[in-house]
């Protein structure tokens, strides 16, 4: 008699624990397929239960809000250089407040349960590192105003803190709240673990992680990375013992003076690689030369020059020539880079040592090592083949007087325009091709993330509809990406493609990975459960819509 | 009996002037045809033909070297900076040295016979402002030290010069001479016009100037260019009466003060354009919308910035907070060309009155009118729909007003990568396409014009054949251009196409130009004739390959 009409329909709101056991609830009543039930888990909501979250039910007070810029919760007392987090850490947990970070905060963000900057935005250092190592980062938060001299802060017209206060932070909101307020600690729980394993089943893409510290790379394997798809080298630069040799390398004048520097670097590289491969035992490992240009490296301030000048005992005249002899009016299209490697070859040439060296040294102590090494920035085939020469001399000098044989995987990095062009060229010499998807886009649209100001405006105009530095432009890179993919793959069949820029670990991007028949992403590992699940949902949502 | 051995044949050496004689000659003998004749011709070579030259049998003695940046020959008293050399130019030729030039220093290129700087490559700013003046300018002579206090300068380590001394210079050798050497005036001698009717009767392309003052459209038009490809508006706001105006613009805080500052220009911008549609009566005037980024026109020292914050009537620190402001990391890629256009729609709205109001003016006077509006930078169809309809909103209002209907054309510089990717969508909105090779050049390869400091290096190693910023890159550029022509055509079947880059008037990307089938090109007003011949020569090579 009575008709049952439905309204209005809404999503209903859940946490990620509520919507993963919903997933299997339904399954095992077998209202839902295992597929359609993995489209129940939003995949980016899944990042609530890797990391320690607010309590919902305590109380709390927000003295500021920033961007959510890294997602997690933690409590901690104030400090505000990396110097007193490294100090202060043994006696409890620690905040670090900065300005905004660089390279130098990096040990103090080590040790820090989380980081808030009043600069910076969702792409920032201290966001994109804060990511890499799982800890909670706010950014741009504005109504922070610190005095580095006093050691107080500001938050906004009514909070006075100093350092040794507590205060709490929510990563997944951008708030941080006066005093300690309760966390809640992560539960993997066995439904989690069921949906993951469906999502294991059905992806087609592999998923590995971008990773330098073993920390990272266990961190990874823990979280079910196949393998590592970027170590970006110069990360290992940054610790303090080894800076040194690299800017004695930058300012040296000879060929002999610059190989010595090297030489110092090179024990630390052969470790670092040696590590890596015994974590990633039986899964690939993919090196990429230096990248970033040499002028990063070098001290910014009269102060530091001076103390560089004195360690390597020269003028300091000649460590500020060197500093603006290379400076760049547009360093992201500069310097950098394979024009680094090739320029200065022996950089390559210590770095193919170091690989080849750790991968004798691991295979010999019975690990199943899987180098690749990629070459960053290529443009043109001869670039390959300068590098790849370097390399396989490198690699047979090592054999030869070792009487082993080196395995390894020769590939590039894909992030010009360009590069997509000429890629069956590339693929004649290339094995695999990584999508630098961030720089792709930089080029592709003529467009510097750093300085990306009127991305507001052009929103709110509909020019863009999402950020392409966060989504990939499925309309304008993604086509050079599927032209390059084709190209290349009609040169070599089993070309491995991959993505190894921040896109790689966002869904949207990671659906599209999956519809052009790329082979794998690689993402930072806290998103690599993502990435997993994403995948999986590709692969559904990709047949669905063929339909 | 005898046989006659070729054992060895060398092309002959001779100067441009006989080359034409030559090639008119065995046409008039019938030993060789016309299309053929042509190519005996070394276009570049003709520049010979449009410029004071070095006597050749004069006695000179050589003091240094540097770039050969601009061609002819001049000579002259020396003058240090552009008050100076505005103050000499009236009682004698005077040559400027500089050590690079900049915006600032425009009016005394303008009054200066030639141009020495002591930095700076061959696209540098004096290097391409003086190629547009048809002056002689001679760039990093890295062995001229210059004095700017005492007005003295070094040539090398023998030569001690002051102000007021005559110098003599080649911009074909890249030679600085001391004294007055003679020069010869360049003779447009019959079998030269003979050749250039030739040229103009086989050629396909069309050739148009870049061209911004009333001297450099009229010299172009001289030369024979139909029309102009590109006129860079911003280049109207570096007069010393304007910059203050503009510098207002930049600095006002509300859209009223801005609006107010924008009005100020807005005769001048009319009266340029005016002047322009005159010279070019009947033929095509190109005008790009405002391209640099606003911190190009700030002043850059502590001293400037007072004298412009006294001139605004602003507290100095505004003018510094707003100079900070607009800082980039890479302003390459950052907020310029119809980013600036679309986020500032008042220099739009400014700009598009200026045009119509110049073209109504014009036609009222019996002038034939055809403006070509063209947006710089865009990436997405939905950039040139907002500022078509900031345009078309100016052009209505003013029709209204004044019951007329003023004519015009819409079209989109294509400079990024994306752009050509998505050309069928511009297409939709765009009547032309004109290819931003120096731009596009960049973004393809990733490679800053200004920090290629590795070319050399790229070079030997024959990763480069030639600098893709002088000879255009058929292999990559070249079919990003080719895939937007096609999708662009596809769309609108008379969409025009055409280069207005520095390769427009460079032979090699000539010829590319007309085998891919574009329109026009478009480039210095003294490389036309030379444009000209090349676009002939295209039409006869490009035939003989496909026999």
């Amino acid at each position: 008699e009575g008709q049952l009409y439905l309204l209005q329909q809404r999503s209903g709101k859940r946490t990620a624990k509520a919507a993963v056991k919903i997933a299997v609830d339904l399954v095992a009543e077998g209202i839902q397929d295992k597929d359609h039930a993995l489209l129940l888990v939003d995949a980016l909501s899944i990042n609530q239960l890797l990391h320690p979250q607010i309590d919902p039910k305590a109380e709390k007070e927000t003295m500021i809000r920033g961007l959510p810029a890294s997602p997690g919760a933690a409590c901690g007392t104030i400090v505000f250089n990396a110097a007193d987090a490294q100090a202060k850490c043994k006696d409890g947990p620690v905040i670090l407040l900065r300005e905004e970070t660089s390279p130098d905060d990096i040990t103090g963000m080590h040790v820090a349960k989380g980081v808030v900057t009043a600069r910076g935005g969702m792409t920032s250092h201290a966001a994109v590192v804060a990511r890499g190592m799982g800890a909670p980062c706010i950014t741009g938060a504005g109504d922070m105003v610190i005095d580095f001299d006093k050691k107080t802060v500001k938050f906004g017209d009514k909070y006075d803190l100093k350092e040794g206060d507590w205060i709490s932070i929510s990563g997944d909101t951008g708030e941080v709240y006066k005093g300690k307020v309760p966390t809640i600690e992560p539960s993997i729980s066995g439904d989690f673990e069921t949906v993951m394993k469906w999502a294991d089943d059905k992806r087609r893409l592999r998923v590995q992680a971008n990773a330098e510290t073993p920390k990272d790379a266990q961190t990874a394997r823990d979280f079910g990375a196949e393998g590592i798809g970027l170590v970006r080298t110069e990360h290992m630069f940054f610790d303090p013992k080894r800076i040194v040799s690299i800017r004695k390398m930058i300012v040296a004048e000879t060929l002999e003076e610059k190989k010595n520097a090297l030489n110092e670097l090179l024990p630390y590289q052969t470790g670092d690689f040696e590590a890596l491969f015994k974590i990633m035992d039986g899964f690939p490992v993919t090196i990429r030369l230096l990248d970033p240009p040499l002028h990063e490296f070098l001290p910014k301030t009269d102060e530091d020059m001076d103390a560089l000048a004195k360690e390597l005992n020269v003028p300091v005249e000649t460590v500020k020539a060197r500093a603006t002899a290379l400076k760049e009016l547009n360093p992201m299209l500069g310097d950098r880079g394979c024009r680094l490697c090739i320029s200065r070859p022996e950089i390559t040439e210590m770095q193919g040592k170091a690989i080849f060296t750790a991968a004798m040294n691991c295979q010999k102590a019975g690990v199943k090592v899987h180098p690749k090494i990629m070459i960053p920035l290529a443009m043109s085939k001869r670039e390959l083949q300068v590098l790849k020469e370097i390399l396989d001399k490198e690699k047979a000098e090592l054999e030869k007087a070792n009487n082993v044989q080196i395995p390894y995987t020769f590939g590039t990095m894909i992030e010009l325009p360009r590069a997509c062009i000429v890629a069956d060229q590339l693929a004649e010499l290339a094995d695999f091709f990584s999508y630098g998807t961030n720089d792709l886009t930089q080029t592709t649209f003529g467009i510097s993330r750093d300085d990306f100001t009127y991305h507001d405006c052009y929103k709110k105009l509909g020019i863009l509809d999402s950020d392409p530095f966060a989504v990939l432009d499925t309309e304008g890179v993604g086509k050079l990406i599927e032209m390059s993919v084709e190209k290349g793959k009609k040169v070599k069949k089993d070309l491995m493609c991959g993505i190894c820029g921040e896109h790689g670990g966002e869904p949207k991007s990671i659906q599209y990975a999956d519809k052009i028949g790329l082979d794998y992403v690689s993402c930072s590992p806290f998103r690599i459960p993502i990435a997993r699940l994403a995948a999986a949902q590709a692969v559904v949502k990709n047949a669905d819509a063929k339909k």
